[in-house]
This record gives C-alpha cells, sequence and structure tokens, in this order.
C-alpha cells in the first residue's frame, strides 16, 4: 500500500476484514505500507497490521512477492505509481480519482489497457459502489423496474469549509489537488450515477465557483487538519459545482457538488426518476433504499424505506442477522472482496482505469464549460 | 349548536364549508348558537356565521325550526342537553367524549337506540375517524391486506403540561373534565384503534399517573388559557395513563396518553401490525399514511410512506389536485358531509352514542385496574 | 372573480374563509364572479358562494359596487383584464404567473404602478408565500439567523406527466400556457426564493427540456383532465427546467421544475443555506420547517424539524390550538388577510406586479440561456 | 473465547479491530476458541483469527496463558462458566443476559463481587450502551439537559418470528432460552433505560404473551435458522412482552419487547421525556439522535438529528472524518476497548454482573406480574 492518510487507515480495515466475512479464492497478505516519512510509515505499519514499511515505492514495486499494489496517495502522484506498477506486472487498486488530469488518467488508461491483456488488473476506488443499497438500486434499475429513466439529481453535500476561517489545506490547492468539491466529491456523484443507471454522462453545462477565496495558510498540521497563520492565500480550487448533465439515453441529470451546504456532513444522495418507478438514497443514511413502484395500485404508492440489511440484499448476507447496520468502512471490505475474485477468476474488476478517466473527462468538461460562460461541452475524448 | 368554545369554531367551519366541496342531500343552515353568557355568545355567533344565538338551550331544543343540535360544551353537561335534544326529536351530533361517567353515556346511549327507531340521528364527535388517512388505514385492514392483526401500539402524545407552573384549568379538574389525559385524548386512541381495526377493547390493564400534582390556580381567563394566580391547587385528574387492551380477536394493544411527552404536539399515532403487512399513521403528519406490504419481495420490503392526496383516496377527491394538503379542520367537513348523507339516508351514522359508551367503559375500565394494582379489568357492560 | 376553475375554488375558500379567522378592517362581500358559459359560471357562483354570475368582465369592471377583481383565468388573458381593471380603479389581485409574456408584465406593472399613485392596489397571488413555515423562515433569515447566505437549492417535483399517454391539455400548449413546468411551477421556486432570502435573481444559465414530445389530443374534458383521443399532438412547452441563478449577493441558486420526478406530486422544496444555519422546507410537509442553527455546540448540531403550529407562529395563532395542521388552502385566507389589510391601511400589497415582473423576467432568460446553449443571460430589464 | 456463533463473529471483530483505531493500554492476543464439537471449532477459530481451537472449556480456563474468558454460549451455561473463570482469576466478559435465572445470576454476581476484590474484572455484554449516540444520549441527561425525567417510552421491536410456520428454534424453548422477546431483547431495552437515564426500574406490571403458540419442529439446522419439519411443537416462551416500570425517581417507563412488530427488523427505540427537554434514538438509525431541547424560543422548538458523527461524539474521534458513518459491530470494539481500559486501570468495568443481576430482575417480576394478573412487582431482592 502506498500511502497511509485517512484513506489508508480504510483500505487496510478492508484487508484486514475482508477475508473474515468473505469466502475468498485467494488469502491476501499485509505486506508492506510505503511512505515518505521513515518515522510515521514505520508507525502506520504498525497501526494498520503491515508486516513491514518502506520509503521507496519504486524499489517495493521491484519486488518479487508484491502481487498488487494499492495506491491511497494524493492524486498528483497516481499516475506515477500505477503505470509502474502495472508495467512490473503488479495488480493496482487505484484511489480515486484517477489522477489529477485528463491527460495522466489518459495514459494510465492505456497501460491499464495493456497490461489487463496480460492478466494484470487494475481497478479505481470508487468504493461507494459497494455500500449493498447502491448495488441493490443498480440492480432494480438493470431489472427493468424504473421503466426509461426520465432524470436523474446526484448531489453530494458537505459542509466542512463554512468556517471561512478554517485554514488552507492540500486539498484547497489546485496543483495537489487538482480540483476542489469538483473532483473529491462531485467525482462521486457522477461515477454513481452512471454506476446505478448503467448509463454515460456525455455532455455537460455547469459553473464552477469558489465561495470563500482566501483563507488563512496552514501554519502546522497535516493532511485536513492544523492550526491557521496569521497570513492568508488565495484557494485555488472551487468549493461549489452546479452543473447538468446529458446521458447516453438523453436523459437529463443534474449534479451539485458542494463544501457549504450547512448541516450537511456527508449527503451523497442520488435519485432516479423512471417511467415505471423512482430510487433515491443518501449515503448519511447508508443502510436504507427509497424505492417508489408506479406500478402498484393509485391509493397505494408511496416511496417506501427499504432497510438494505436482509440476507438476500448484496454482501449483507456475510455479515450480521437481519437488520444489523453496516457502516462506512465496509465498503472497502467489500472492495477488496471484489477485486480479490475478479484477479483469481481472470475477470477485469469494476470500475475500471478507463471509468475513471470518463469521470476525469466529465469533470474537465464541466471546467471548461464553467470557463466558457456555461456553453455545453462534450465530455468524451 | 351548544357551546361556542374551540370546538365550536371547528363545528361551524365544518358546517361552513362542507356544502361547498361535497355534494350534500339536504342544505344546512347554520341557525342559533347558545351559551350562557348573552354578550360572548352573540359575539361567537356573528364570528362564526349562525344567524341568531340564545342563552338557554331548552328554548331553542323545543323550537320547530331545529332539526339538529350540535353539542360541543364541556362533558358534564353533555348527557342533559344530549337527551332533552333526542326526546324532542332533534338529531344530535354530541362532541366526544361522549359524557363524563359511564352511567351518563349508559342513558345517552339507551335514548339515542329509542330516537333511532323513531329516525332521529346521533353521533359522537370522534373527528380523527374522518382523516382520509384513517378511513384509508381501515379500508386496506377490511381488505385483508394486513393478514391477521398481531399487535396493536396507539398513543396521544402531547407536552402542554410540562410547564409545572402552567395554572389550573378546567381540563386538569375532575369535576369539570371527567377525567384528564385518559378521557380528553386516550378517548381517541381507543376509538381510533377500534375504527382502524374493526375489533372492540374488552378488557384492561393500566395505570393512570397525575405528574404535576399541584399547579398555580387561574386567576383571569377561560377555557385552555389564562393567568397564573399565587395560590395553588390539586390537579384532580391523570395527565398520563398506560394501558394493554385485549382486542375481540384476542391481539393485544398498548396505549399511552400523555400531555408529559416533551416535543410531541399532537401526536395521534396508531401502528397496527399484522400476518401480511402493517401500517403507521402520526396526526402530526396527517396527510401520511406508512404501509409495509409484507407479501412483496424479501429485499423490497419496506415502509412507505403513501401521501393520501389522491382523488381516489377517501374524501380527497372533492377538494385540491394530487398533492395537496388538508388540514385538521377538514375531519369536521367530512363529518357534517357523513352526518348529512346518514340523515338523508335514514341510515344510523357512526360512530354512535354506543360507540361513545364502550369508550366510555373503557375509560372506566383503565380507572378501575389502575386504582386496583394494574389487574385485568373488563370493558363491557 | 373572473375565472372559476381549481382557482376559483381557492380564492373563493380564501374569501369565504378569512374573515371568520381574522378580525378585517373591511368586510368582503363574494359579489359575482365572471365566465365564459353562462350555465357553469351560475354553477359555480351557486357552489363557491358568490351572489351574481355574469360572461362579460367588461361589465363587471364597469360596476360601481365592485371594489375588488380577483383574477384566475389562464395567463394569456390576465394582462387584459388586470389593465383594465386597474384603469377603472379597481383593486386587482391576480394569479400567477403575471401574464404569459414579459411585454405584457411589463405593462401590467407599469399600469399597476400608475394606480398605486391612486391608492389602487395591486398584488399577484403567489399564495406560498403566505404559508407559515414560508413566512417563519424569511423571518429567521431577516433576524440574521442564517448569516451570509451561501447557497440556495430551490425545486417544485411533481410526476403528473410521467404517463407518457396521458392527454394533452391547454397546460402542454404555449400558446394558452405561456410556458410548461418552468412558467407553471418553476415561478414559484424562483419567487418562493426571492421572498425567502430577500435577494433577487439576476443572471442564470439553464436547459429547458421536454421529455415526452408527442401525446394524445384530448378528446372531451375541460381543465386539467379529459379523455385521450387517438391522433396525437406535439407538446409545445417544457415539462423540465433546471438552471442555475446567480442572486444579488453573489450567491448561487439552483433550480428545478419538473412534471416526471416520478413519486413526488407537489414538493416545492428550498434549502437555504447560512454561514451561521440552514433551512429547509417542503410543500409536501407544509407544517414543518427544518432548522439549522450552526452556532448551538458541536455535539448538538443538527436540522431540528419546527412544527410550525405554534401560537407565536406567522397566522397560527388565528387558527387552532398548538399541534392542529394547516392545509393547503389555508394560504388563500391568509392572502386575503394581507391583501384587505393592506388596501384598508393605504399600503401597497406584496408581492406587487413588479414582482411579478420581474419573475416573467427570469422564466424569459431562463428560456434564452436554454436557445443559446446554457450561456449566462441577464434577467432585468 | 467460549461459544462461536453470530455473537462470536462479533466479539472477534471487536477483538481484532479495538486495538487498530483505540490506543490500548493492553494489547489483547486472540489465543483460542472453545466450542462442542471440534470440527466447527477449529474453523471457527481459522475464520476468526484464533491461535487454538478447543473443546473443554474447563481446561482452558486452568490455562495460565488465558488471562480473560469471553463467554458468548446460550444463557443456560453463562453461570457455570462465568463462576469457573473467575474463581480461576480470569477476567470475564459475558454476553447478556447474565443467566436464564435470577437464581443464576444472583450466584455470579455474587462471585463476581469476590473477584473484583481481587483485582479480576467482570463485564455483562449490554453491548447498546457503547453505540456513540446512546453515550452522547446518557451524557445530555447527567448533564441536566432534559431537567428532571418525567418518563420513558423504550421498546425493541422485530418481525422475525411474523411467519407463523418459521421453525421452532432454540430461542423458542424455555429450558435453552429462559425467556422469548423479553428476555431476549427486553433486556436490552431495560438496560438501555438504566443507562441513559442513570436510573433503575424498581417495579413493573405487565403482560408476556406468546402469539404463536405452535410451531414445526425444527429437521435440520443450527443457532437460528433450520428446515422446518411437518411435526409441530409447542412454543414455550413469549414472543410478545408489554409492561410498565416504576423509576427510581418515581417516572413511569413503559416497554414492549416484541418478535411481531411486522416491518421492524431491529428497533431498539428509547425516547425519555424531561422538563427540559427530550432525546429519542432509533437502533435502525444508530448514527443519528434526536434532541429536543426545550429551552430554545418557543418559535425554533422542535427535535433536532443530531448526526452522531463528530469528532467530538463519543468514541468517533478514533474513526473516521466527520459524516462517517459506523455500523453494528463497532460497539463490540468500544466494549473491547472500554474493558481493556478498565481492565488496565484497576477499575471495576460496567455494566457489571450486580447490574445483570439487576436486568435480570427485572425480567423475573415482569413474569410474575404477568402470571398475577398484572399486579405490580417489586424487582430488587
Amino acid at each position: 500500500m502506498i500511502g497511509h492518510g485517512f484513506m489508508g487507515a480504510a483500505h487496510s480495515q478492508g484487508w484486514r476484514v475482508a477475508p473474515r466475512f468473505f469466502d475468498l479464492p485467494l488469502a491476501p497478505a499485509m505486506q508492506v505500507v510505503v511512505g515518505r516519512d521513515a518515522g510515521s510509515t514505520a508507525a502506520a505499519a504498525e497501526r494498520w497490521g503491515w508486516a513491514e514499511s518502506a520509503t521507496d515505492w519504486r524499489e517495493v514495486i521491484a519486488r518479487d512477492d508484491i502481487d498488487l499494489v494499492d495506491i491511497v496517495t494524493p492524486g498528483d502522484t497516481h499516475a506515477a505509481i500505477a503505470i509502474a506498477a502495472l508495467e512490473a506486472g503488479k495488480h493496482v487498486l487505484c484511489e480515486k480519482p484517477l489522477a489529477n488530469t485528463v491527460v495522466e488518467a489518459k495514459a494510465m488508461s492505456e497501460v491499464a489497457a495493456r497490461a489487463a491483456e496480460r492478466g494484470v488488473a487494475s481497478m479505481v476506488g470508487f468504493t461507494y459502489r459497494r455500500v449493498p443499497a447502491v448495488v441493490h438500486a443498480r440492480q432494480l434499475i438493470a431489472d427493468g423496474r424504473l421503466g426509461d429513466i426520465r432524470q436523474v439529481r446526484a448531489e453530494y453535500l458537505q459542509d466542512w469549509l463554512m468556517d471561512a476561517d478554517a485554514p488552507l489545506t492540500w486539498r484547497m490547492k489546485k496543483d495537489l489537488a487538482g480540483s476542489g468539491a469538483l473532483g473529491d466529491i462531485g467525482a462521486h456523484a457522477i461515477d454513481l450515477t452512471e454506476f446505478i443507471t448503467g448509463q454515460r454522462v456525455e455532455r455537460v453545462s455547469g459553473i464552477i465557483e469558489t465561495i470563500v477565496a482566501e483563507r488563512p495558510l496552514l501554519e502546522h498540521g497535516s493532511g485536513l487538519s492544523g492550526t491557521a497563520s496569521t497570513e492568508r492565500g488565495a484557494v485555488t480550487v472551487d468549493d461549489l459545482a452546479l452543473f447538468t448533465g446529458r446521458l447516453s439515453s438523453g436523459a437529463l441529470a443534474s449534479f451539485e457538488a458542494t463544501r457549504f451546504r450547512t448541516g450537511r456532513k456527508n449527503a451523497l444522495r442520488i435519485e432516479v426518476s423512471g417511467s415505471k418507478g423512482a430510487l433515491a438514497f443518501d449515503l448519511e443514511r447508508l443502510n436504507e433504499l427509497e424505492f417508489y413502484d408506479a406500478t402498484q395500485p393509485e391509493t397505494e404508492l408511496g416511496f417506501r424505506r427499504i432497510l438494505v440489511t436482509e440476507a438476500g440484499h448484496p454482501y449483507v448476507g456475510s455479515w450480521w442477522p437481519t437488520g444489523h447496520m453496516l457502516g462506512y468502512e465496509h465498503g472497502f471490505s467489500h472492495q477488496v472482496r471484489d477485486l480479490v475474485v475478479a484477479i483469481a477468476g481472470g475477470e477485469r474488476p469494476e470500475p475500471s482505469f478507463d471509468d475513471g478517466l470518463h469521470v476525469q473527462r466529465v469533470l474537465d468538461a464541466v471546467e471548461q464549460s464553467s470557463a466558457a460562460d456555461g456553453v455545453w461541452v462534450a465530455a468524451e475524448g
């Protein structure tokens, strides 16, 4: 595993727990964690249960006893690591966004495609695809329960920047983070839409905005926290993105990604409206799926709150009895399970680097549209 | 109409509005309102749209041009007025509770039965039976959609007594109000249970409690409001009632009536659980009915929130288009509509005085059980 | 009252009921209802309680005993009637949208401004401004409880066109209805945003869409219902509008108006996010307002569901005790109350025709933006 | 760990994960799992990550390298194992209910008290005490935010027995399970009430009921699942318990434990009403706590939905960033954390065996009351 921040903890938990609850065809061994600083990396290895730590990812990738590289570093380093790993014949799990630019993502996707022909797997970490309610939603749509998709609303709402004096972390700098709310959380809204509907966002029109444009510099601290300095610097990424997308089928989807929706902590929500029904999901209530079946009698119509905690629901049967809630981190176990099963079976895991590239293209098109007064811009190559 | 407090306003609104939205077989004329004080009664007649006012209900009942008497006075006067009116051949609508004692209620019920044989109608004002969602619930159960009823939870939660220094109004005195939370709102919970399930509460075990036993006397003011005096007096009614009832079918129902459920303003709620489904209703969201259809596929089970605002729902088609909300007072128009239709058709309206008597018996049995250390007491005869 | 469809019923109910619950400085008399067909107009007068009926609105406007004209006809006739009435010195209440075109709305606004100088009042019927929870929301924002407004989400979601074979009524024809979802319900979302925030939508970028472009012609029937013919015709208005607006303060607001959000019956919703708090409202739960007070301690933060049914809430004290729900039509009584109070006091009622014109400009700008590939278009003259 | 069913999996997950997210003063080693069948026990050890397996718990308890015994067997075996372990100087974590009878629980409690004097810790596994929202609720009450507790409603609602043909498993046999819904889930409702309010249930009045009294015998299968035989047998435990309890302060609490509330999967709910506020919790939304602060201004009162996912909330800071959900199993990590911290610090962990005994006494009193026609029975020794 390259990197060991918040995502490192989540991925580690996935690797540790998945083999306990799922019958995996291969037994993953948590071998080595790689970081820039030897001390903190060794501590992370200890804490998260990796056998070793290292500071040079190139050396680790070169090792014969390493079969898979899990990349959880910031987006600007993904391309170099992933390409090197794939070319070294290692399977790769790369945290989203695939890269900070379309150019990088495209290169990664091409390398991944060639690697796949040699049986080397690659997967991008849109973990919310592994929430049982989300998979269940996709299945209901695939089964035709919603009929024709008429429109989609997808939003990812947070409020952690609402304090205008919160300090300037790496997530607010374009050179490190690539983009702001758009790339960080808007990417999830796009991928979720595409995953659930089975369609692609082909064209977009929208605007990105920086609501608080200047913030105190970060004095000390790392990651997403730290103390504020008296000096101020420019926020160079968006903190709000509003856009509309045209899906493959012609239906419209409207999107919002924001770090300023006061009171919304982690509300990745999607509502899909079809000719025969509708579905609504909110990550803040991740064990629930709202389903409206328009084929029921007129006087009995209503959104029903399905507790997605039955043995028949995706992944759920491997955990606890009926009615027992899963949490955020379970998605990482599911991701490990699906990846390992795909590798063992010689199948190409999803979402692929090509899926990741496509999301990157949509993000790029939104930025272009915003810069061009809102005109529609195609997301495809 | 005898009486002109809060209930007088609600009943007046029913009489005024019902003929506008429903095709009534008879045209009600709002003739005379009766009260103890000439001045305030005349003002009430003016405000609520009655042609005249009067202070002697006996005289009014004797008038030839009066066909129906609507009783909205406190419970201690119901028996005398209703009996006189029925014996004078007037139809009677009597606000709940039917009376303050079983003895009175029994006398009223007997007079009403004899009057019915002469074509004189009587009805007790359990208005919540006229909420569209409630009628819809009853219908779903009658249609067998819940299968066998396994258990019921019914509660009426308010918090208007939570201030221990709120003054002692007539509602807290046993001689005037008959009982407290039990008779005032518990009666609704019982009637709703019986109406929705089509069963009777036959035996009960429970406790009634006075949480705040002493309050400031009321200095000035009338009805339910007024200023507090420095002297204090005893609260002689319950403000919390908790009891369990055995229904005709053998199923158990648990009840709560309280004026101390902090934050609950007017939450008359019922949940009925059956072998094929369940229903939940809350008066604080009176346009909604939750329905759980256990015959749906396992992965699609969930309580659905039916907006009971479709043309096909009870009463709704006479009001507004789809999705437009009704309020508290609409029940009074529905009550007028049902009463007038029954009278015109020569049918006996429901709930009858006998239904009212039965509720009174249940209330009485709860008080007996409470006094007898919680033992089970029969509610019948 | 000119016109007597669904809106005629609602306005009549407002005129009938308002004087019963509010102390009005003037006593409105429901004199005459005007329609094209003598028979159905006479029936409407009878049903909704108007003293007379007539078929020529010009004659009625000329009458000396008419002080106020209430216009509830389709939008294409608003301008002619309102202008004539104002010039005849009659106060005017005009249902929204003010007109079908900006040109008409502008003319009306100018006439209204001149009339106002002569003491003749005019008001446009954005009735949702009279919902207690909405007024309470506006007040909280005006009191600074939300701090700086950072962003707004406003949507009006319906699904009554989801059946692709529902017949083509006047609401789907551009010449009669002016526009589709945009003008019919999007107008409400815009007005609500402006009313609650106290800001104007100054520029917009967006798209309007016709999801089902061809429908069966209407064989018989009137208003919004009727039977379908076997021939088909083109839907010439939008049924979905998605747009973003820039508010006066610089904040962005995103809007959606749709007749295709499966399962949403009448969901006019708004969420306002500020630096100190947030508010959320949904017309499907019109007695509730969600309020997030960001100044509370970190561990106690959360959206609270305020039941807007306390005596201290706007309009509520004139109706029922605590916790008793109001419905859709109560807004019409509040509208009458506010209009009559303004007229009696010589004040200019709100929303003015100028407010109505502004909304019309925003609608027009959305259509222009949609036609121009999504570029931003100013809403102001 | 003695036993390896569903609870064994949950406890194992707690032991495995807790050291990764919490800084524990001692490093737990998962040594040996004990079961009756050698093969399945070895498989469980492998699956859940224990170093060894064994079939004789007495031998394991005698080992020097075992410091702590975690008991997850059915309730009829708790007493023998726990007493032996404590007398051998091993710390004990015993799953609830503490025992199947008061007599056993009393013996265990006495042994535990003596062991505590020798520094040997014991704890009963009421894991729901470790849900962050629950701890937060307790703290708010301890801080006086609710004022005087006026009443409590606690219920644990499930529906897994609603199929009358579900087979007779050990949970429905009195000799194995001790009691039914009452002991299995009612125990949680009692403990939660006592934990959150800091009070004891002193006296009770209630009824226990067996709704479906006869079921198909279990042909094959183990634990809670299996196939049905054609023969039928008697259900010897309750499947519904309704009771009222008197708390130490004099306030009343009403309880329900049921396996027949159709559509409710795992709804352990509690609502506490006080003179200054109220709290509501539902295990089906375990990351949320509803809080009503009655000291807020009248027009701003409402239950607020606190997402208990902030760093300042109990246990939460050790997991994920703001707004990331925890699940059912996290409580087991919290339990391990608290137990290990208490042992290392020489403190007596809670809930103690004495707490467990008290719950057992309440359960016993409910059974006695039910058998004695509902009279009030004291829960204390």
